[in-house]
């Protein structure tokens, strides 16, 4: 029998949603292997948009769960209908929506407070003993949303963000785009992807790795 | 040296923009041939905006450059700034903005009016001998802007399409989601991709072929 992942989304653009590339090749992994997807996300406003060709704020609303939409085709869930019982392992792709719309870290660092919802469901999977898997600055949020279990992550090789993992109660890893960095006592497997990058086949090495090991202690 | 070629967006979201998967799995492909890309799409108000979760029309303008931004992460050009002599090759994914934004034939089918700046790159390629691909509806797109080369495409099996195709000119061939079809004369490969799906991992075989393809005739 297949088994069923659930896919977090944040968005749809790397500067406020999901990084489209991250979550498309999490997706392509996932049925190469033949596994069952359920896309969610959090149905909640933006914490900002951006114009992704200047890089300013625009003056606009989106809602997180109508742009994850974008991305899976209008396949996705309400992140509140979802329980951990209906799946076997969970995966967050990376984009700054993973720290603006999951969470707010990207504003507040150590401090940031997690989407009460993406709380719910991280904490089950992992009370649970389900997998988890978290690329690029996912694994930030993860760390917030679980800093009592001191889970052991990468984002790659950035200090600061490194060190504000370890300061919210995580360890944190360092490694290459191409590699994995798994935590076993608590079913975590994280990447760097475009906390490194540079291109989107680099990008690929390490998610296609990422998705074996979560599927594997699925 | 590697092959540059052109990626023109049609905005962001299969409803209203570019299939985001198609358009990803484009550049995965690309990016582990080595080859170059330029991404690109015209500066233009999309048709209109659809919301992906409901799949009803939003109250909203959005720009076709702008959107097209989210999927290669801000590295795109005005189309109105690039020329054929700027690329090896040239690849349209697919999506309704492929029929919406770059021509409106999702609208006005056999009478449909291809963006002039669409039609301009389009016609230059062909001309200067440079492979075409296009993914899912955007053969229709390409037809309408060549039709006096009577291009041979295919856009899987759907019958009205098909037929279109043929009423503006061109000549279509049925295809599997797994196969493309390629006109050596006119040097354009096309594959059903979504236009068939049903998923991820199906479309990803027939748009690795193309990739492959457009760049041995580049």
């Amino acid at each position: 029998m297949s088994k069923k992942v659930g896919v977090l989304l944040a968005g749809c653009g790397v500067y406020d949603g999901s990084e489209v590339q991250e979550a498309v090749l999490t997706m392509l992994f996932l049925d190469q292997a033949n596994a069952e997807m359920i896309f969610m996300a959090p149905n909640t406003e933006q914490y900002h948009v951006i114009d992704h060709l200047s890089g300013t704020e625009m003056a606009e609303k989106r809602n997180v769960l109508v742009e994850s939409a974008r991305i899976s085709r209008g396949n996705i869930k309400d992140l509140k209908d979802v329980q951990a019982s209906d799946m076997d392992a969970l995966i967050i792709p990376g984009g700054f929506g993973a720290a603006k719309n999951l969470s707010d870290f990207a504003i507040n660092n150590v401090q940031a407070e997690v989407h009460p919802e993406v709380q719910r469901i991280i904490t089950d999977m992992i009370n649970s003993k389900k997998p988890v898997g978290a690329l690029c600055i996912a694994p930030a949020t993860l760390t917030k949303a679980i800093a009592d279990k001191q889970p052991e992550v990468t984002i790659g090789n950035d200090l600061g963000t490194a060190d504000a993992i370890e300061k919210m109660g995580g360890k944190h890893v360092a490694c290459g785009v191409d590699q994995i960095h798994v935590d076993r006592a608590n079913k975590i497997v994280t990447t760097p992807a475009y906390m490194l990058g540079p291109g989107t086949k680099d990008i690929a090495v390490g998610i296609e790795k990422l998705v074996a090991e979560v599927l594997a202690m699925a």
